[in-house]
């Protein structure tokens, strides 16, 4: 437990810090992903306090007494059924107490105004625990990792058993690569498993359903494996049988933009102009308005979370940020291709950590 | 759609009494779920406002401008980034427009607030939804019907097919089970499925782990399947290889407990009493205080709704509710013991869509 101690508690000093700057002399957490990452907990119920002098306290229920104890032996810890308002109430006159604003509910905030101790202060507060997971620790960047590559893993035994061919539907695809994920390791999908074939891989938010491939086809699979609380996030498309020189062409096209974006993700690019970097190859062989998503997002706790790389973008590329580039391209009713990596930014060239060929692939 | 549309029009005119009853003239419908209740939409982004009159707007993003056209035919769409402060901003003067409090965040709340015309009040709203969606239309006990068979088919599949079996770990169990379920059509499980071993089938909020089953072994498996917008929930417990006279003793009152609160689930019984009904059998045998959860929950659009069969529970059962009964005793270091359906609340007797064995099976 000794090092993941530590790297929890840097964690809450990062946030202590921030709550100064801030002028908040408490913030409750009751994000449960939050609520782990800042203290190591893993049960479902949680709520946590942590104070800009770096003091700390967290709440679960009944069920959860033991595992606190044993996860968390560095915070005193509230066993109630009223995790957050029990916390709050602890607190003493004069302060102002930060809370959660993107996730606390307009109900939420009603019970804990009711529980706020008279001369206490509730202040909304976005964005600042993003702030700090927007760069990734060691222990993050050993997960993220782990996660990624158990679930490239999967795709290369689901190939290698030859799982894509034609005549089987889209969904028993999907339902054996989450089976492979879920074998190596898998907790759940990150999100619902993506196999999108022949005119369905027009479809950017299309899931998996009856289809059977058919020779011809393109298959795009979007999967990601969540694991020990963090996510992975990667797309590959294979041709079934030998594709049209069109579909070929969109291939192609993608590829090189991919290609172009991961070469854009070093320290101090903008995340405007990584996006740029991307969609200028689409835009420039005809197919701009066929891009029609961002180029990437950060991976972590949540499978979606800063930085953007978009046309909307802000701020630059920093050293340990993860960044998806997944630029794709959707013709309605001919096909569509999509080519995903999860990238680490480091010092130097970003890491790959979805390690998997990228050059056309016909099964 | 005709059929279909007219049931998603009367869950609308049940919305549209209930507002008229609260002085709300609008209600503004942002979680997801609820707006594909009330108009059949099943994108990933939208909104609906609905009148007290019964007129409605339905809002989503560009992705999805062909499927809404297609999937709720009757309701004006509007197509934008902004979708609820869209529909909001159409709002004449001196309307009282409801919002979900409990899903609605403080943060939202604030857009909403920008959004709103001079003369326009935001009122929050907390439990209309989930009080029209407490008792089931056919529509929704077809769905959830075919969602538990299928699972309970996936169950019987892996028993018949050896799955369950000493030397096995929890985790491939829970793998093949969810991979069975995923190719019978489930898009997920409802929740991560639990395979609780030995002494792990002692703890009510496990999931599933590295551990090898063995002779001896209890094992509580407790599964769900997501499909087509619905949810199931079931748990057997069976044993590997003979079990200890004791492990035998805790089954059996279990099953009795279990029994009794079916039997229990009539019209007219309130919800407190069917929690004692089930938890009497077992306080009466001695193990009251190791049944450390309530009786049971509804199952819909959420895995986890209302009703709520515990010592809490208010109100009494209708026709076309749903309810679990699912009653455990978890006897620490030795193991546990959970026995679970899911009813349809009848006229008569209660229909149980969760039909497997509940006899001791011995594997």
């Amino acid at each position: 437990m000794g090092l993941a101690d530590t790297r929890f508690e840097d964690r809450r000093r990062k946030l202590a810090s921030e709550l100064a700057a801030k002028r908040v002399d408490d913030m409750l957490v009751t994000r449960v992903t939050h609520v782990r990452y800042l203290s190591g907990f893993t049960g479902s119920n949680a709520a946590l306090l942590v104070s800009k002098d770096r003091s700390a306290a967290i709440a679960t229920d009944g069920r959860y007494t033991t595992q606190i104890a044993h996860q968390v032996p560095d915070i005193p810890a509230h066993i109630g059924r009223h995790l957050a308002p029990e916390l709050l109430a602890e607190v003493k006159e004069g302060r102002r107490v930060g809370f959660e604003a993107d996730y606390v509910s307009v109900a939420q905030l009603k019970k804990l105004e009711e529980a706020c101790p008279e001369g206490v202060t509730l202040v909304p507060v976005t964005g600042v625990i993003e702030d700090i997971r927007i760069t990734k620790d060691n222990l993050e960047l050993t997960r993220l990792t782990e996660a990624a590559e158990l679930a490239t893993q999967a795709l290369r035994e689901l190939i290698d058993d030859g799982g894509i061919r034609a005549g089987r539907t889209e969904r028993e695809i999907a339902a054996d690569l989450e089976f492979r994920m879920r074998t190596l390791g898998a907790e759940r999908p990150s999100f619902d498993t993506i196999v999108a074939s022949g005119p369905n891989s027009a479809m950017p938010h299309y899931a998996a359903g009856d289809r059977e491939l058919a020779d011809g086809d393109l298959v795009t699979i979007d999967f990601g494996m969540h694991r020990l609380g963090f996510n992975s996030d990667m797309t590959r498309t294979f041709a079934i049988g030998e594709p049209s020189d069109f579909l070929r062409e969109i291939y192609e096209v993608t590829l090189a933009a991919q290609l172009a974006g991961v070469k854009a993700s070093v320290v101090g690019t903008s995340l405007v102009d990584v996006d740029a970097a991307c969609r200028n190859v689409i835009t420039e062989a005809g197919f701009g308005e066929y891009f029609v998503h961002s180029t990437g997002h950060g991976v972590g706790l949540d499978v979606h979370e800063a930085p953007s790389a978009s046309v909307h973008g802000t701020g630059t590329l920093r050293e340990n940020m993860t960044l998806t580039i997944e630029p794709g391209i959707y013709m309605p009713g001919k096909g569509g291709v999509r080519i995903e990596d999860t990238l680490i930014i480091t010092a130097g060239a970003p890491r790959i950590i979805t390690q998997y060929p990228k050059e056309l692939i016909v099964l």
